[in-house]
Protein backbone atom coordinates (compact mmCIF):
# COMPACT_ATOMS: atom_id res chain seq x y z
CA UNK A 1 0.00 0.00 0.00
CA UNK A 2 2.67 2.80 0.88
CA UNK A 3 4.45 1.81 -2.48
CA UNK A 4 0.75 2.14 -4.34
CA UNK A 5 1.29 5.68 -2.74
CA UNK A 6 4.38 6.48 -3.17
CA UNK A 7 3.55 5.31 -7.12
CA UNK A 8 0.75 7.39 -7.35
CA UNK A 9 2.31 10.89 -5.96
CA UNK A 10 5.68 10.29 -7.98
CA UNK A 11 2.96 10.12 -11.33
CA UNK A 12 1.42 13.44 -9.44
CA UNK A 13 4.24 15.04 -9.25
CA UNK A 14 4.98 13.70 -12.72
CA UNK A 15 1.62 15.84 -14.10
CA UNK A 16 2.41 18.59 -11.57
CA UNK A 17 5.69 19.54 -12.72
CA UNK A 18 5.94 20.63 -15.87
CA UNK A 19 2.64 23.01 -15.27
CA UNK A 20 4.74 24.34 -11.94
CA UNK A 21 7.58 24.94 -14.33
CA UNK A 22 5.15 26.51 -17.38
CA UNK A 23 3.65 28.92 -14.48
CA UNK A 24 7.06 29.75 -13.05
CA UNK A 25 8.59 30.95 -16.63
CA UNK A 26 5.46 32.80 -16.80
CA UNK A 27 6.40 34.46 -13.74
CA UNK A 28 10.14 35.21 -14.40
CA UNK A 29 9.05 36.34 -17.82
CA UNK A 30 7.25 39.29 -16.08
CA UNK A 31 10.25 39.68 -14.36
CA UNK A 32 12.71 39.31 -16.76
CA UNK A 33 12.95 40.43 -20.55
CA UNK A 34 12.61 37.20 -21.92
CA UNK A 35 9.94 38.15 -24.18
CA UNK A 36 11.52 41.61 -25.08
CA UNK A 37 11.07 42.69 -28.56
CA UNK A 38 14.50 42.82 -30.41
CA UNK A 39 14.25 43.75 -34.14
CA UNK A 40 16.80 44.83 -36.70
CA UNK A 41 15.31 46.88 -39.65
CA UNK A 42 17.55 47.50 -42.98
CA UNK A 43 17.85 50.07 -45.12
CA UNK A 44 17.13 51.55 -48.00
CA UNK A 45 13.49 50.59 -48.01
CA UNK A 46 11.66 49.94 -50.83
CA UNK A 47 9.55 52.88 -52.34
CA UNK A 48 6.12 52.61 -51.20
CA UNK A 49 2.78 54.44 -50.27
CA UNK A 50 2.59 54.34 -46.45
CA UNK A 51 -0.92 56.71 -46.27
CA UNK A 52 -2.84 53.68 -44.77
CA UNK A 53 -0.64 53.78 -41.87
CA UNK A 54 -1.81 57.78 -41.08
CA UNK A 55 -5.19 57.10 -41.67
CA UNK A 56 -8.02 54.43 -41.54
CA UNK A 57 -8.48 53.92 -45.35
CA UNK A 58 -7.15 50.54 -46.90
CA UNK A 59 -4.38 50.09 -48.80
CA UNK A 60 -6.16 49.83 -51.48
CA UNK A 61 -8.28 53.70 -51.74
CA UNK A 62 -4.81 55.52 -52.16
CA UNK A 63 -4.66 56.57 -55.71
CA UNK A 64 -1.01 57.47 -55.55
CA UNK A 65 1.11 55.68 -58.49
CA UNK A 66 3.66 54.19 -55.41
CA UNK A 67 2.51 50.27 -54.84
CA UNK A 68 0.27 49.79 -51.83
CA UNK A 69 0.45 47.21 -49.40
CA UNK A 70 3.92 46.76 -49.04
CA UNK A 71 5.43 46.21 -45.81
CA UNK A 72 8.55 47.51 -45.68
CA UNK A 73 11.32 49.07 -43.59
CA UNK A 74 10.31 52.44 -43.59
CA UNK A 75 6.61 51.66 -42.48
CA UNK A 76 7.70 49.08 -39.54
CA UNK A 77 9.43 51.95 -38.58
CA UNK A 78 6.73 54.51 -38.84
CA UNK A 79 4.45 52.03 -36.99
CA UNK A 80 6.93 51.52 -33.91
CA UNK A 81 7.15 55.38 -33.96
CA UNK A 82 3.27 55.56 -33.99
CA UNK A 83 2.57 52.83 -31.01
CA UNK A 84 3.98 55.54 -28.76
CA UNK A 85 0.81 56.58 -26.32
CA UNK A 86 3.01 58.83 -23.64
CA UNK A 87 5.85 60.00 -25.01
CA UNK A 88 8.48 60.24 -27.40
CA UNK A 89 12.28 61.11 -26.85
CA UNK A 90 13.73 61.80 -30.07
CA UNK A 91 17.42 62.58 -30.06
CA UNK A 92 18.67 63.06 -34.71
CA UNK A 93 21.35 64.48 -35.96
CA UNK A 94 19.78 64.65 -39.37
CA UNK A 95 15.76 65.56 -39.93
CA UNK A 96 14.79 65.67 -43.14
CA UNK A 97 12.34 62.60 -43.90
CA UNK A 98 8.73 64.30 -44.47
CA UNK A 99 7.24 61.00 -43.59
CA UNK A 100 9.00 60.72 -40.14
CA UNK A 101 8.19 64.31 -39.46
CA UNK A 102 4.50 63.51 -39.87
CA UNK A 103 4.70 60.82 -37.47
CA UNK A 104 5.87 63.25 -34.83
CA UNK A 105 3.37 65.62 -35.69
CA UNK A 106 0.43 62.98 -35.72
CA UNK A 107 1.76 61.79 -31.96
CA UNK A 108 2.11 65.44 -30.62
CA UNK A 109 -1.52 65.94 -32.41
CA UNK A 110 -3.03 62.76 -30.44
CA UNK A 111 -1.82 64.33 -26.82
CA UNK A 112 1.71 62.59 -26.69
CA UNK A 113 4.35 64.62 -25.09
CA UNK A 114 7.03 64.68 -27.83
CA UNK A 115 10.39 65.96 -27.33
CA UNK A 116 13.26 66.71 -30.31
CA UNK A 117 16.95 67.23 -29.59
CA UNK A 118 19.29 67.89 -32.37
CA UNK A 119 22.19 69.21 -33.96
CA UNK A 120 22.31 72.78 -34.23
CA UNK A 121 23.73 72.92 -37.56
CA UNK A 122 21.75 71.33 -39.15
CA UNK A 123 18.60 72.66 -37.58
CA UNK A 124 18.62 75.27 -40.59
CA UNK A 125 19.22 72.98 -43.54
CA UNK A 126 17.18 73.21 -46.65
CA UNK A 127 14.52 70.26 -46.07
CA UNK A 128 14.69 70.14 -42.43
CA UNK A 129 11.91 69.35 -40.56
CA UNK A 130 12.75 70.83 -37.40
CA UNK A 131 11.53 74.20 -37.84
CA UNK A 132 7.70 72.53 -38.57
CA UNK A 133 8.01 70.61 -35.82
CA UNK A 134 8.58 73.86 -33.98
CA UNK A 135 5.54 76.08 -35.76
CA UNK A 136 3.35 73.02 -34.03
CA UNK A 137 4.38 73.51 -31.54
CA UNK A 138 6.94 70.65 -30.34
CA UNK A 139 9.19 70.95 -27.27
CA UNK A 140 12.63 71.60 -29.35
CA UNK A 141 16.18 71.75 -28.12
CA UNK A 142 19.74 72.03 -30.24
CA UNK A 143 22.90 70.87 -29.06
CA UNK A 144 25.60 73.30 -29.22
CA UNK A 145 27.98 71.49 -27.04
CA UNK A 146 29.92 69.23 -29.16
CA UNK A 147 31.36 68.94 -32.79
CA UNK A 148 28.50 66.92 -33.95
CA UNK A 149 25.27 65.43 -32.02
CA UNK A 150 25.92 62.34 -33.69
CA UNK A 151 22.91 60.11 -32.13
CA UNK A 152 20.14 58.93 -34.33
CA UNK A 153 17.94 57.37 -31.32
CA UNK A 154 14.00 57.90 -30.30
CA UNK A 155 12.47 56.41 -26.82
CA UNK A 156 9.45 55.68 -26.95
CA UNK A 157 6.74 55.53 -23.84
CA UNK A 158 10.28 55.12 -22.46
CA UNK A 159 9.87 51.55 -22.86
CA UNK A 160 11.44 51.23 -26.36
CA UNK A 161 14.23 52.06 -27.90
CA UNK A 162 14.97 52.59 -32.13
CA UNK A 163 18.84 53.41 -32.51
CA UNK A 164 21.41 52.49 -35.54
CA UNK A 165 23.02 54.11 -38.08
CA UNK A 166 19.91 55.62 -39.91
CA UNK A 167 19.17 59.92 -40.17
CA UNK A 168 15.86 60.62 -40.53
CA UNK A 169 16.55 61.95 -43.79
CA UNK A 170 15.17 60.75 -47.31
CA UNK A 171 18.23 59.74 -49.20
CA UNK A 172 19.33 57.88 -45.60
CA UNK A 173 16.13 55.55 -46.18
CA UNK A 174 15.68 55.37 -49.70
CA UNK A 175 19.26 55.18 -51.07
CA UNK A 176 21.67 54.48 -47.94
CA UNK A 177 22.73 51.03 -46.56
CA UNK A 178 21.78 51.54 -43.19
CA UNK A 179 20.58 49.60 -40.11
CA UNK A 180 17.70 50.61 -37.27
CA UNK A 181 17.70 48.07 -33.60
CA UNK A 182 13.95 48.24 -32.10
CA UNK A 183 14.76 47.15 -28.89
CA UNK A 184 13.02 46.48 -25.38
CA UNK A 185 16.09 45.49 -23.75
CA UNK A 186 15.94 47.24 -20.05
CA UNK A 187 19.99 46.93 -19.71
CA UNK A 188 19.90 48.89 -23.22
CA UNK A 189 16.77 51.10 -22.94
CA UNK A 190 17.97 52.36 -19.31
CA UNK A 191 21.52 53.70 -20.61
CA UNK A 192 19.67 55.88 -23.63
CA UNK A 193 17.02 57.35 -21.37
CA UNK A 194 19.86 58.86 -18.95
CA UNK A 195 21.46 60.18 -21.95
CA UNK A 196 18.45 62.01 -23.55
CA UNK A 197 17.76 63.14 -19.84
CA UNK A 198 21.53 64.39 -19.43
CA UNK A 199 21.75 66.14 -23.31
CA UNK A 200 18.22 67.70 -22.50
CA UNK A 201 19.07 68.99 -19.35
CA UNK A 202 22.32 70.75 -20.77
CA UNK A 203 20.90 72.25 -23.59
CA UNK A 204 17.92 73.59 -21.48
CA UNK A 205 18.03 77.24 -23.12
CA UNK A 206 17.44 78.36 -19.57
CA UNK A 207 20.94 77.82 -18.92
CA UNK A 208 23.49 81.11 -19.53
CA UNK A 209 26.54 79.44 -18.94
CA UNK A 210 26.49 76.83 -21.68
CA UNK A 211 29.80 75.81 -23.04
CA UNK A 212 30.40 77.10 -26.61
CA UNK A 213 30.55 74.63 -29.42
CA UNK A 214 34.55 73.31 -29.56
CA UNK A 215 35.96 73.64 -33.32
CA UNK A 216 36.91 71.10 -35.40
CA UNK A 217 41.30 70.41 -34.96
CA UNK A 218 42.41 71.13 -38.47
CA UNK A 219 43.81 68.08 -39.93
CA UNK A 220 41.35 66.05 -38.68
CA UNK A 221 38.87 64.08 -40.83
CA UNK A 222 35.52 66.16 -41.31
CA UNK A 223 32.83 63.49 -41.97
CA UNK A 224 31.49 62.63 -38.68
CA UNK B 1 -5.32 -4.16 -8.10
CA UNK B 2 -1.62 -2.49 -7.02
CA UNK B 3 -0.80 -3.70 -10.52
CA UNK B 4 -3.07 -1.95 -12.56
CA UNK B 5 -2.67 1.15 -10.61
CA UNK B 6 1.24 0.39 -11.14
CA UNK B 7 0.51 0.11 -14.57
CA UNK B 8 -1.98 3.57 -14.68
CA UNK B 9 0.74 5.84 -13.26
CA UNK B 10 3.19 4.58 -15.65
CA UNK B 11 1.51 5.20 -18.28
CA UNK B 12 0.68 8.69 -17.07
CA UNK B 13 4.57 9.06 -16.04
CA UNK B 14 5.42 8.20 -19.97
CA UNK B 15 2.73 11.03 -21.30
CA UNK B 16 3.52 13.31 -18.67
CA UNK B 17 7.80 12.80 -19.29
CA UNK B 18 8.25 14.40 -22.64
CA UNK B 19 6.15 17.20 -22.11
CA UNK B 20 8.25 17.77 -19.09
CA UNK B 21 11.16 17.59 -20.98
CA UNK B 22 10.05 19.79 -23.37
CA UNK B 23 8.97 22.68 -21.22
CA UNK B 24 11.86 22.33 -19.30
CA UNK B 25 13.88 23.01 -22.75
CA UNK B 26 11.76 25.96 -23.09
CA UNK B 27 12.11 27.55 -19.61
CA UNK B 28 16.10 26.81 -19.74
CA UNK B 29 15.88 28.32 -23.08
CA UNK B 30 14.48 31.46 -22.20
CA UNK B 31 16.96 32.12 -19.68
CA UNK B 32 19.70 31.49 -21.69
CA UNK B 33 19.77 34.91 -23.57
CA UNK B 34 19.08 36.40 -20.08
CA UNK B 35 22.76 36.30 -19.01
CA UNK B 36 23.48 37.53 -22.30
CA UNK B 37 25.65 40.60 -22.60
CA UNK B 38 23.58 44.17 -23.42
CA UNK B 39 25.70 47.05 -22.97
CA UNK B 40 26.06 50.82 -23.97
CA UNK B 41 28.61 52.89 -24.74
CA UNK B 42 28.84 56.86 -25.32
CA UNK B 43 31.36 59.46 -27.32
CA UNK B 44 32.96 61.37 -26.79
CA UNK B 45 35.79 59.10 -24.81
CA UNK B 46 37.74 60.48 -22.23
CA UNK B 47 41.56 61.16 -23.63
CA UNK B 48 43.73 58.85 -22.01
CA UNK B 49 46.70 56.17 -22.64
CA UNK B 50 45.07 52.87 -24.72
CA UNK B 51 48.89 51.25 -25.05
CA UNK B 52 48.06 48.62 -21.67
CA UNK B 53 45.57 47.22 -23.45
CA UNK B 54 47.75 46.40 -26.82
CA UNK B 55 50.80 45.22 -25.10
CA UNK B 56 51.38 43.41 -21.44
CA UNK B 57 52.83 46.44 -20.01
CA UNK B 58 51.04 47.63 -16.79
CA UNK B 59 49.21 51.26 -16.96
CA UNK B 60 51.99 53.04 -15.00
CA UNK B 61 54.98 51.83 -17.08
CA UNK B 62 53.95 54.20 -19.89
CA UNK B 63 56.17 57.20 -20.48
CA UNK B 64 53.15 59.45 -22.65
CA UNK B 65 51.80 63.04 -21.30
CA UNK B 66 48.24 61.38 -21.39
CA UNK B 67 46.14 60.38 -18.60
CA UNK B 68 46.73 56.04 -17.76
CA UNK B 69 44.94 53.57 -16.01
CA UNK B 70 41.78 55.47 -16.50
CA UNK B 71 38.86 53.21 -18.19
CA UNK B 72 37.32 55.12 -21.26
CA UNK B 73 34.30 54.36 -24.10
CA UNK B 74 37.17 53.82 -26.54
CA UNK B 75 38.94 51.74 -24.06
CA UNK B 76 36.05 49.47 -23.66
CA UNK B 77 35.40 49.26 -27.32
CA UNK B 78 38.69 48.10 -28.03
CA UNK B 79 38.62 45.70 -25.39
CA UNK B 80 35.56 44.36 -26.60
CA UNK B 81 36.85 44.30 -30.38
CA UNK B 82 40.41 42.78 -29.32
CA UNK B 83 38.60 39.90 -27.22
CA UNK B 84 37.79 38.46 -30.81
CA UNK B 85 39.30 34.65 -31.28
CA UNK B 86 38.31 33.50 -34.23
CA UNK B 87 36.77 36.19 -36.41
CA UNK B 88 35.70 39.76 -36.73
CA UNK B 89 33.55 41.02 -39.54
CA UNK B 90 33.62 44.75 -39.87
CA UNK B 91 31.17 46.97 -41.93
CA UNK B 92 31.77 50.34 -41.62
CA UNK B 93 31.46 53.38 -43.48
CA UNK B 94 34.06 55.56 -42.10
CA UNK B 95 37.84 54.39 -40.70
CA UNK B 96 40.50 56.86 -39.89
CA UNK B 97 41.33 56.20 -36.14
CA UNK B 98 44.43 54.57 -35.53
CA UNK B 99 43.76 53.01 -31.88
CA UNK B 100 41.07 50.86 -33.47
CA UNK B 101 42.96 50.52 -37.06
CA UNK B 102 45.79 48.71 -34.48
CA UNK B 103 43.26 46.90 -32.70
CA UNK B 104 42.21 45.26 -36.40
CA UNK B 105 45.61 44.80 -36.66
CA UNK B 106 46.59 42.70 -34.19
CA UNK B 107 43.80 40.97 -34.23
CA UNK B 108 45.16 39.94 -37.73
CA UNK B 109 48.68 39.05 -36.28
CA UNK B 110 46.91 36.43 -33.66
CA UNK B 111 45.69 34.46 -36.80
CA UNK B 112 42.08 36.01 -36.20
CA UNK B 113 40.16 35.91 -39.62
CA UNK B 114 39.43 39.49 -40.55
CA UNK B 115 36.90 40.69 -43.32
CA UNK B 116 36.20 44.94 -43.58
CA UNK B 117 33.63 46.30 -45.90
CA UNK B 118 33.39 49.42 -46.66
CA UNK B 119 32.23 52.36 -48.65
CA UNK B 120 33.74 52.66 -51.57
CA UNK B 121 34.12 56.82 -51.92
CA UNK B 122 35.42 56.64 -47.85
CA UNK B 123 39.01 54.59 -48.73
CA UNK B 124 40.84 57.48 -50.59
CA UNK B 125 40.35 59.68 -47.93
CA UNK B 126 43.04 61.49 -46.37
CA UNK B 127 43.73 59.82 -42.65
CA UNK B 128 41.82 56.23 -44.18
CA UNK B 129 42.85 53.29 -42.48
CA UNK B 130 41.97 51.05 -45.47
CA UNK B 131 44.60 50.96 -47.16
CA UNK B 132 47.09 50.13 -44.32
CA UNK B 133 44.80 47.08 -43.70
CA UNK B 134 45.50 46.07 -46.88
CA UNK B 135 48.67 46.42 -47.08
CA UNK B 136 48.47 43.94 -43.96
CA UNK B 137 46.89 41.66 -45.79
CA UNK B 138 43.62 42.17 -44.36
CA UNK B 139 40.59 41.15 -46.84
CA UNK B 140 38.55 44.34 -47.52
CA UNK B 141 35.49 44.94 -49.99
CA UNK B 142 33.93 48.27 -50.94
CA UNK B 143 30.74 48.91 -51.50
CA UNK B 144 29.69 50.84 -54.30
CA UNK B 145 26.12 49.96 -54.90
CA UNK B 146 24.45 52.17 -53.04
CA UNK B 147 24.78 55.96 -52.69
CA UNK B 148 26.49 55.32 -49.30
CA UNK B 149 27.45 52.02 -47.14
CA UNK B 150 26.43 53.96 -43.86
CA UNK B 151 26.59 51.02 -41.29
CA UNK B 152 28.96 51.23 -38.76
CA UNK B 153 28.60 47.44 -37.17
CA UNK B 154 31.37 44.89 -35.98
CA UNK B 155 30.81 41.17 -35.15
CA UNK B 156 32.99 39.37 -32.81
CA UNK B 157 33.20 35.65 -33.40
CA UNK B 158 29.84 35.92 -35.38
CA UNK B 159 28.31 36.12 -31.34
CA UNK B 160 28.73 39.50 -29.94
CA UNK B 161 27.52 42.45 -32.01
CA UNK B 162 29.10 46.36 -31.94
CA UNK B 163 27.21 48.85 -33.69
CA UNK B 164 25.49 52.67 -33.18
CA UNK B 165 26.29 55.71 -34.92
CA UNK B 166 29.74 56.03 -34.10
CA UNK B 167 32.20 55.90 -37.27
CA UNK B 168 35.80 54.73 -36.70
CA UNK B 169 37.00 58.15 -37.09
CA UNK B 170 39.15 60.24 -34.30
CA UNK B 171 36.28 63.24 -34.28
CA UNK B 172 33.31 60.72 -33.92
CA UNK B 173 35.75 59.22 -30.70
CA UNK B 174 37.19 61.96 -29.02
CA UNK B 175 34.73 65.17 -30.16
CA UNK B 176 30.95 63.39 -31.53
CA UNK B 177 28.48 62.41 -29.30
CA UNK B 178 27.53 59.03 -30.58
CA UNK B 179 26.79 56.16 -29.57
CA UNK B 180 27.88 51.92 -29.64
CA UNK B 181 25.22 48.90 -28.35
CA UNK B 182 27.12 46.01 -27.97
CA UNK B 183 25.12 42.88 -27.35
CA UNK B 184 24.98 39.22 -27.52
CA UNK B 185 21.30 38.89 -27.94
CA UNK B 186 21.06 36.47 -31.09
CA UNK B 187 17.69 38.33 -32.54
CA UNK B 188 20.16 41.05 -32.80
CA UNK B 189 23.03 39.19 -33.61
CA UNK B 190 21.54 37.09 -36.59
CA UNK B 191 20.25 39.66 -38.81
CA UNK B 192 23.63 41.66 -38.65
CA UNK B 193 25.81 38.65 -39.62
CA UNK B 194 22.96 37.62 -42.39
CA UNK B 195 23.59 41.31 -43.50
CA UNK B 196 27.31 40.86 -43.40
CA UNK B 197 26.97 37.85 -45.80
CA UNK B 198 24.80 39.46 -48.24
CA UNK B 199 26.93 42.75 -48.48
CA UNK B 200 30.57 41.08 -49.17
CA UNK B 201 28.72 38.50 -51.44
CA UNK B 202 27.11 41.30 -53.26
CA UNK B 203 30.81 43.15 -52.92
CA UNK B 204 33.01 40.25 -54.71
CA UNK B 205 35.32 41.89 -56.68
CA UNK B 206 34.90 38.10 -58.91
CA UNK B 207 31.44 39.03 -59.87
CA UNK B 208 31.26 41.17 -63.50
CA UNK B 209 28.06 42.58 -63.57
CA UNK B 210 28.11 44.45 -60.85
CA UNK B 211 25.27 47.53 -60.44
CA UNK B 212 26.64 50.63 -61.01
CA UNK B 213 26.42 53.01 -57.60
CA UNK B 214 23.18 55.41 -58.12
CA UNK B 215 22.97 59.15 -58.38
CA UNK B 216 22.30 61.27 -55.46
CA UNK B 217 18.87 62.71 -56.75
CA UNK B 218 19.13 66.57 -57.37
CA UNK B 219 17.53 68.49 -54.46
CA UNK B 220 17.67 65.69 -52.07
CA UNK B 221 20.05 66.14 -48.68
CA UNK B 222 23.57 66.02 -49.23
CA UNK B 223 24.52 64.42 -45.17
CA UNK B 224 23.71 60.71 -44.96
Amino acid sequence: MSALWTVKVLGLAAVALPLWVELLGRFLRRLRPAGALNEVLFFPSQVACVEHIFSSLSPGSCLCPLPHGVETSLSRLLRRILSATSSLDLCVFAFSNVNLSRAVLALHDRGVAVRVLTDRDYVAVTGSQIGVLRKAGICVRCDACSVHMHHKFALVDGRLLITGSLNWTLTAVQSNIENVVVTEEPDLVRPFAEEFHRLWERNDPARCLRPKRPKLRSGSISYD
